[in-house]
C-alpha cells in the first residue's frame, strides 16, 4: 500500500508544485546578487542552527542503528560539526559561481529588421530525489536556487529529521534575505508514494534529478513521466594503445582504478592493445596495489594473479578493487569493445600517437572521452564547474557533469517594430 | 490486436535500431561536405524518380478516396511535379545549411594542464513519427542526415506507397554518394504496433519527434519511454498594452490571427489593457477580416458582433478564424492570464513603453516572447534557421523552433599529458 500513489500524497505534491511554480516565477526575475545574498544568508543560518541539526541527526542515527542500517549507511547519514561547516561553505561556494541566467546565447537580426535573441532562463521547478546523505538537502537546494529554479526535495526516510532541520535553517536564511519561502521545499512525508507522485507531476515539476544508487535511478527512469536527468552506470574503460608511454600506462591504470574505487569515474575495464610491448608491469602494479584482476586465458597467461573472467565481467560496474582486463587489436578493437559494453560515461585512451588519439576521441560515443588522463577526473569540480547536481549519462539537454548551466534552458526573444508576417 | 506490440514488430524495430546505430557511427564521422554531397545526390534521385513517386502516390490517393479520407487529408497526401520539385529543392536547402557537428562550445585549461573541450556531436538515432504528408519523409530524413543522425521514419499508413517510393529514391542517392544505406530507414509496416515499439526502444532510438495532430502527439507523450521532442498546443496571446501604437495594434492583431489561422504560431487570444484608449477599431478590423470574436460582457459591449465566451475558450487552440478577447489590467494582468491559460509557445506584447516590454519579455514563460511583432513569425524559416524539424513546447534540450542544432548534443573531450588525479 505504501508504494501506491494515494490521493492525499498526490494532492500534497500538487500543492507543493503550485507553490514551487509561484516561487519559480519570483526566482526567475531575481538578480544574481540577490540570489547569492540569499544563499549566504542560508549558509549563515545553517551554521547558527548547528545544535538543532546535530540533535535531529542524533535521532536519525539512533533510529538507523535500531533499524539495523549498515555501517556504510550510518556513515553517510552521520553529521558532525565539520560536515555541517562543509554544507555551509558549500552553499557559499555555490553563491560564488557565475550565474548563467540572462546570458545571451546568440542574437541575429533578420532582413525584415526583427531582432532574435536567445537568452538563458531557469528551467522552473526541479525535483530532487535522494537517499541517506542529508548534505544533498543543502547542496541541491543551493544549486537550484542559484540557477533560479524552485526545488522540491525528497530525501530518504532514514534522514528525515536531519533533512527537516537543515531545510528549516535554509528557509529561515532565504526568507531573511527576501527570497520566497517556497523556493526550496522539502516533502514532509517519507512514504514511497511521494516519489511516484513527483515522477508523474507533469506540468508541475519540470525535471527530476535522482541522486542515489542504481535501484533508485532505475525506478525513477522506469516510472517517470516528467523528464529525468539521470546517471546510470559508469562502466568506464582505459585503453592502453601500442603507442602508449609505458610508465604513464602503469601510473594511469593504477590511478584510474585504485585512487577511489567507489566513484562513478573509476575505470572498470582495462583494454590493452595486443601491439603494446609489455603489459606485465601494468598488471603487476595493479595487483600490488591490491586490485583483483579478471581476464581470459590470454590475460591469465600474463600474470598468475589474474582470475578467470566471466561474460558478465565486461558489463559490470564493480565500484570496488576489481578490474576486468582484455587484450584487443588496436584502437578499432578497443572502440568495438567499448561500443558493445560501455555505458557512455567516461572512456580514456593512453597513447603518444595523436592520430590514434583523434580516432578514439571522435569515435567513442561517451559523455567524456579522455586522452592520456585518468578517468577519475570525471567530476564537475575537477572540470571547474563548481558543484555538480550530478553526471548525466543521457544524451539530451546535458551530458557529463551537470552544474548550474544544466539547470537552465533558454527562451527566444523577438524584438520588432511592428512587423506583420507577409 | 493491431494496436498491441507484437514480438515480430518489436524484433523488426530492434533490428532497424541496431542497423541505425551502425549507420549513425559512420554518419557521426562524416565530414560536412560529404553529408551535403549525399543530400544533393538524394535530391537528384528524387527528381529522377518523379514518375515512380507519382505512380505510387496515385495508388495512395485512390486508396484514400476509397477509404473515405477527407478532402483536407487527400490534399495533404497529394503529390504533383511541383511538390516533388519542392521536396528535392528542400533537401538541397538542408545540404546548404551550416553543419553544427564538430563546433566547439567552449574550451578551458585547468590548473593541472588538462584541456577540456565541449564539442557538438550528433544525438545518434532519431525516430520520426508522422501522418499523411509524404514530404516529411524527405524533409525529416535530410535534417537528420545533415546533423549526422540516423533516422527511422514511420509515416502514416495512408501514405505508405508514396513514402516507400520517396524513401527508395533517397537511399539510392545516398548510397551512390557513399553514405550508408541504413542512414535513413522507413518502417515497412503500417500497423500501430510499430509506433509502440519505437516509443519503447530505449537504447536503440535516442529521441522521437512526433509530427502530426494533437492525438498523435498526446499518444507519443503518454507512451514514450525514450525522450520526445514534442509540440503540443499553441495557445498564443497577443497583448495590446495601454502604450501600444493604435495603428500597429490593429495591423498586428489582424495579422497575428488571420494571416493563416491553421498554423501553430497563430494568436488564439487577444488581451487588451483596460487602459488602452480605443479597442473598438481592433475588434472592428478583426470582424471585417472575417474573424469570429468571443468575449465576456465587457468585450461584448465594445462590439455587437462579439459572441459570448465560455470558460473553455481561454484554453482553446482554435486553429481557425475564431479569437477570444479579454480586457486585463495592464501588463501584470496580461501575464497572469497567460500564466493561467497559455501553453508556453508564443506570446507577444504590443507597446511603445520599453520598460513594460522588458517586464513582459522577462516575465512570460514561453518558448518565444515577442515585442511589437506578429506571433505568426514563430517559425524556424522566419527565424533564419533553415528548415525546422518542429517547434518544441517542452523546456529541456531545445525550445521553440528546432533545426539542425536541436538534433545535436555534445561530448566532453579531456586532453591530458599523463595527469593522474591526486
Amino acid at each position: 500500500m505504501a508504494d501506491r500513489d494515494t490521493p492525499d500524497t498526490q494532492m500534497l505534491i500538487a500543492d507543493m508544485g503550485r507553490r514551487a511554480r509561484a516561487a519559480a516565477t519570483v526566482l526567475a526575475a531575481m538578480p544574481s546578487p540577490a540570489k547569492a545574498q540569499a544563499l549566504r544568508a542560508a549558509a549563515a543560518a545553517i551554521r547558527a542552527s548547528q545544535e538543532a541539526i546535530l540533535a535531529a541527526n542524533a535521532e536519525d542515527m539512533a533510529a538507523g542503528k535500531a533499524n539495523g542500517l549498515s555501517d556504510a549507511m550510518l556513515d553517510r547519514l552521520l553529521l558532525d560539526p565539520k560536515r555541517i561547516e562543509g554544507m555551509a561553505s558549500g552553499i557559499e561556494a555555490v553563491a560564488g559561481l557565475e550565474d548563467p541566467v540572462g546570458s545571451v546565447l546568440d542574437e541575429r537580426t533578420r532582413p525584415n529588421g526583427l531582432v532574435l535573441r536567445r537568452v538563458r532562463v531557469p528551467i522552473g521547478v526541479i525535483g530532487i530525489i535522494y537517499e541517506s546523505r542529508p548534505n544533498v538537502t543543502a547542496d541541491a537546494g543551493a544549486l537550484c536556487l542559484m540557477s533560479g529554479n524552485a526545488a522540491i526535495l525528497r530525501g530518504g526516510s532514514e534522514a528525515i529529521r536531519s533533512n527537516r532541520a537543515i531545510h528549516a535553517a535554509l528557509v529561515q536564511g532565504l526568507v531573511q534575505a527576501g527570497a520566497p519561502a517556497d523556493a526550496i521545499q522539502l516533502v514532509p512525508v517519507t512514504d514511497r508514494a511521494a516519489v511516484g507522485a513527483m515522477l508523474t507531476a507533469e506540468g508541475l515539476i519540470d525535471m527530476v534529478v535522482p541522486r542515489g544508487g542504481k535501484s533508485l535511478v532505475a525506478r525513477v527512469q522506469a516510472e517517470a513521466r516528467v523528464p529525468v536527468l539521470a546517471h546510470l552506470d559508469g562502466i568506464n574503460h582505459s585503453y592502453v594503445d601500442r603507442a602508449a608511454d609505458p610508465a604513464m600506462a602503469v601510473a594511469l591504470a593504477v590511478n584510474a582504478k585504485m585512487r577511489r574505487t567507489g566513484i562513478c569515474g573509476a575505470t572498470e575495464t582495462l583494454l590493452i592493445d595486443r601491439g603494446f610491448a609489455d603489459p606485465k608491469p601494468i598488471l603487476a602494479a595493479l595487483a600490488e596495489a591490491g586490485c583483483e584482476l579478471r581476464g581470459d586465458a590470454e590475460v591469465q597467461a600474463l600474470d598468475p594473479r589474474v582470475q578467470p573472467a566471466s561474460d558478465e565481467d565486461w558489463d559490470t560496474e564493480y565500484l570496488e578493487a576489481i578490474l576486468s582486463v582484455k587484450l584487443v587489436d588496436g584502437v578499432e578493437g578497443a572502440m568495438a569493445h567499448i561500443a558493445a559494453h560501455g555505458s557512455h560515461h567516461t572512456d580514456a585512451i593512453l597513447t603518444e600517437d595523436a592520430d590514434t588519439a583523434a580516432r578514439f576521441l571522435r569515435g567513442v560515443d561517451s559523455a567524456i572521452v579522455m586522452w592520456n588522463a585518468s578517468t577519475q577526473f570525471a567530476d564537475g569540480g575537477e572540470f571547474g564547474l563548481g558543484a555538480e547536481i550530478g553526471i548525466s549519462t543521457g544524451r539530451l539537454h546535458a551530458r557529463g557533469p551537470v552544474a548550474l548551466e544544466g539547470l537552465t534552458t533558454y527562451k527566444w526573444l523577438v524584438l520588432g517594430t511592428g512587423q506583420a508576417r507577409p
